[in-house]
């Protein structure tokens, strides 16, 4: 089999409009031209951190052992934020210190973090706009061909890396379970936040009954196994494939129904 | 050289503002390391398996032989509905059993079709809502490895699978040809599933000619043999890169003129 | 290490919505199964020869030394116009004669130029309507794959490639610096074609300093290194990624207080 390849992920706030992706690609295969380089997301909104942070939390775990992702949403580009790199157990992680991290952080997935910043792995000249191909690519393609991560820079404690507030979920004082939406797919299908053991320890382990919903409203939806379970065109709540509670109609939209977007608070509400 | 790469294609419906696809990479890469992954689309309409299955009929055969073909436009996931694999003479195919063969199998491309059944072959965790990443992915990294066809199950006749009606075009009693539209692309051009072989026998060899073209009404069209052959601006008929009738504007956009959707019904009329 | 991939870049109109991307690659495959693909970018303005022409010149230089950059913005597709192949000093270059290679050919970076003409490397059927797929795939495959270029066809001179006029920007006789926007981007960052060095020699070294700038109206408008340098919500300039100077508004968009698309005329005034 000769030397494995280096798998390296993507994951950004490029859009496809646009040879940002691609020339990142260029700078990374430079440095390791052994890297196989695999797409997460370009599509997160412009400077939604967010949003890329639990989408990062949602998928890392499904890549090949050893994988580097590397994350670039940075609405501070030019400014004084750090970029960092932090191990886990079998993969790592490359991005701005911007709360990129917080989903992988509050669970506990990072181990080690190093701040990025010796210039001798940095691109020759590097812009005051585009870390991403003047910073994060050279050092993803140090980092992908076997570099020690102490030399990128100082350690820092993983207390220490930026982290967003709210993006946990949490059982509220009502004994409402609250959390928030955090994506709306191509299908309509409205994703949360709130995971599957917190949920199934909120409902006593019960997933099968009708929940009362607080989103855009107060919906009264069937907590079910999967789309088909309920008649086309009907709400339903179930456990998605982030493994958190999503709502979703069966050959239908459920944001058509809720309009809802990102960052929409969602409580659930028990009704025993 | 050393062993060669594993090419696996990918035709999804999942579009590209989620994380399905770079997940779905990931589930594959992690069984096969030396796959090289190849996005053949992604953007086929949501749950629309007649576009699908007229887009891998159009391409499969311009890949690399032994290509895995990976497809997940899957309506049903979570119901009752089968995954097969089906061999055809230097390729493969993996997708669930809902039509997305169709195509091929009618043309008489496959030989040899499984039900995928095999649990072991599956993610440890199989989900409801996305068989993609916890049964395709994986089984398709075990035959890309090399696993044996007949390690995923049952073996079925290939007339067993699901095949949709209407997908064939056809000579019409009153004399007419009958076909649909399979896609309208980024450039306009209206995409027909009328072939070249059944076209030129119909027009008895002559594929210089003016048709009439019922589509949105009926509009007399010349068939030429590529786009600048007529005026910018005026509507033409031409044996498109599908090597299946196509109507298109030399530098502008046919659908525009023409207002027509995939699924709508186009009749080929002779008038000699 | 083996032999190491080659890397090939493709750049193109085609969008995502069909599979004239995906089959390209297949084809590109067939003939070279180590080569690794990286896409620069496939939204492309269906035919607009010049935004491509200045993408190309802006990240060729990042990719690894001996990649193959294949173009396809092709409105002649099925015409007279020529397929050629040029050689820069560490890279390749392949594409219809139309005018994607001005920005390189002016900028001095083309070397050798063969016409594509040799039937023998094409596939054995040539469609007249996607010879992306059926002329450029398999000859970059058989370059890829290390085949000499004398092979192709016959040398032509550089100066004889179809050149777009005005793509290079220059001093008025009015004293103003005029070039053009090339690229609206994802984050509504407007950007021209006027390099750091031209606008440096301008300025007369002074990069620091309000410019007024003639685009959809006439702006006074900071000249400064970052976005972060100006409050949020302020229109800037400041040279952007491409090392061209560029429109931006920190944590906004600079189209949207503009209005001005790729192609229009921007002029420069130096008020001293």
């Amino acid at each position: 089999m000769g030397i494995p390849p280096a798998f390296i992920s993507l994951l950004t706030d490029f859009g496809d409009r646009d040879e940002y992706v691609g020339v990142m690609k260029g700078a990374i295969l430079s440095r390791v031209p052994r890297g196989a380089i695999v797409d997460i997301c370009h599509h997160i909104a412009p400077h939604d951190i967010r949003q890329a942070a639990a989408m990062i939390l949602a998928v890392y775990r499904y890549f090949p052992e050893g994988t580097l992702h590397v994350m670039v949403v940075d609405p501070g580009v030019g400014s004084e934020r750090d970029i960092v790199y932090a191990r886990a157990r079998s993969c790592g992680f490359l991005c701005p210190d911007n709360g990129l991290l917080s989903g992988l952080q509050s669970e506990g997935v990072l181990q080690e973090v190093w701040r990025v910043t010796n210039r001798a792995l940095f691109a020759a000249a590097v812009s005051d706009t585009f870390h991403g191909r003047d910073i994060i690519a050279p050092v993803a393609g140090f980092l992908a061909s076997g570099g020690r991560p102490e030399l990128l820079g100082p350690p820092m404690a993983t207390r220490d890396l930026v982290c967003l507030e709210a993006l946990a979920p949490r059982l509220a004082t009502d004994g409402s379970l609250q959390g928030i939406v955090v994506n709306v797919d191509r299908f309509g299908n409205v994703v949360t936040n709130i995971g599957r053991e917190l949920l199934t320890s909120f409902l006593e382990g019960d997933l099968k009954q009708s929940l009362t919903i607080n989103l855009a409203g107060r919906h009264p939806i069937p907590l079910v196994t999967t789309y088909s379970d309920i008649p086309a065109g009907k709400l339903l709540a179930l456990i998605g494939s982030r493994d958190t509670l999503e709502l979703a109609v069966n050959q239908g939209s459920a944001v058509s129904m809720l309009s809802v977007a990102p960052g929409a608070p969602v409580r659930v509400i028990c009704l025993r």
